[in-house]
């Protein structure tokens, strides 16, 4: 997402400097027209997986905090609850540095395009700070709230439709084939129809080509229906399809599938039923 | 939906006999040009909610199968399980009457406007005796295989994930409602991101509007998922989310609102979070 969403930066005439953990995605980026090395940055797009990676690369050692002068700001990409955003807001606050809540959809094809839906909440300064690049990267940027926070309840809303939606597409392709209807056909007739979703046509020819490359891996859901299960115990909601979602993808990550495309959580509905799926010869 | 079918066969130039338990409606199809009382058919479309109302049509007093002659075919478009698609078509094989089994997608305004998708199976004399007929109503025939069943089963995949994502969405609208995202913005923000489905963006508006006039009702679903949850018991299927969804759809129908819009899934939702919905007052 992040090379894709750089690419995008410096397609918009921004002069952008590249930062990974992998030097080789650097070297990449400087090969199309980035930086690398130190700079007084104006804006700061953290494009990581989870809380703990943005807090490294804000605080930890040699985080980027430390780098940044007042009136900059920090575009946070990564789904985390709304109370971590708010967290993270306050502590940059203090040092006069301005935060973007700013979780995004769309995946890699989107983020290289510059066409990603970025999900946002934040002062109105940071809005003004950061919108250049929000404009390079993003066709649609809906403005939800005037602090951090409600950008990332709205992501997690997302992900727990989009987890839900994978897991239901596993669940309806393998009841399916259970009952003598191949994934094929099922995913051609089920897209004209009432049942489909935006997960389902993107994720059932995964399981149709029985192709578990991973776009988006099963752990990436092992995390963010656990942030929606967590958020929902801490308000007293009960989200039953979300908590049943989450524990299949638990047993596909427990089964050593954590690290294929999320749609091998088909695998664990085909185990329990006895199937075998696409490409696949019984795991 | 019958109505609609039925004026898309007259529209299509076809002779058409409307039959209904409510007189009005048959009254209204003369009125646009179709025929009402006894006559030889050619196809009977049978247009009921679910396996005793088709039995009923053609099997109980005055039903059809007796007076369709040999060569007739029944377009049976009920939602029914497979086992029951088969068993109707072994009972009119044994008078010579041919049996599609035909269930339907896309609701009253696409079978008014003869757009519907229809999944069909049957015998190839069952398709050609059919065909006038199925080109009058529908865009979209899939088929889907050479005898009663795969096409009911096809109709129950898709009842599976229509009835997940219609109870996903509630708990998404409601999970955003418990954290401060209002359900305007969740239907305007998901329906661009990752985590949107047809169901999504067709019911998410009766919430939003809190207008629960039942384009489909809760109890439908009641019926739907069950025969889902039957067919994967019967077959030693593990379905967890068409369970849990059933779940939610019997507690919506046995707190009174089994003739309400499915969409009042997301009133139980709501009475266990302590939230209220927009336009309604508690219930």
């Amino acid at each position: 997402m992040g090379s894709g969403m750089a690419r995008s930066l410096l397609r918009a005439g921004l002069v952008t400097y590249g930062f990974d953990v992998e030097p080789a995605r650097v070297d990449a980026l400087v090969g199309c027209g980035g930086r690398q090395g130190d700079a007084a940055l104006d804006v700061l797009v953290v494009v990581v997986v989870n809380a703990v990676q943005t807090e490294a690369a804000l605080f930890g050692a040699d985080g980027f905090a430390d780098r940044l002068e007042p009136g900059a700001v920090v575009v946070a990409c990564a789904t985390v609850a709304p109370d971590v955003a708010r967290a993270f807001e306050a502590r940059l606050a203090e040092r006069g540095v301005l935060y973007l809540d700013a979780p995004i959809s769309g995946g890699s094809v989107r983020a290289a395009e510059g066409t990603l839906a970025i999900m946002a909440s934040g002062t109105p300064a940071a809005f003004v700070a950061a919108e250049p690049a929000l404009d390079a990267m993003a066709t649609s940027v809906f403005r939800l709230g005037d602090a951090a926070g409600p950008a990332s309840a709205m992501k997690m809303v997302n992900q727990l439709l989009a987890g839900v939606h994978i897991a239901a597409a596993a669940e309806a392709i393998t009841f399916g084939l259970k009952h003598g209807v191949d994934a094929a056909t099922t995913i051609e007739v089920i897209s004209q129809c009432a049942g489909t979703s935006w997960m389902f046509e993107n994720r059932g020819p995964h399981i149709r080509d029985g192709d578990y490359t991973p776009r988006s891996a099963v752990d990436i859901f092992v995390k963010d229906l656990g942030i929606v299960c967590d958020m929902a115990r801490e308000a007293r909601f009960s989200a039953p399809l979300a908590a049943i979602a989450w524990q299949q993808f638990l047993a596909a990550s427990g089964a050593g599938l954590g690290g294929e495309d999320d749609a091998a959580v088909a695998k664990i509905y085909a185990r329990n039923a006895g199937l075998l799926l696409p490409g696949d010869d019984g795991v």
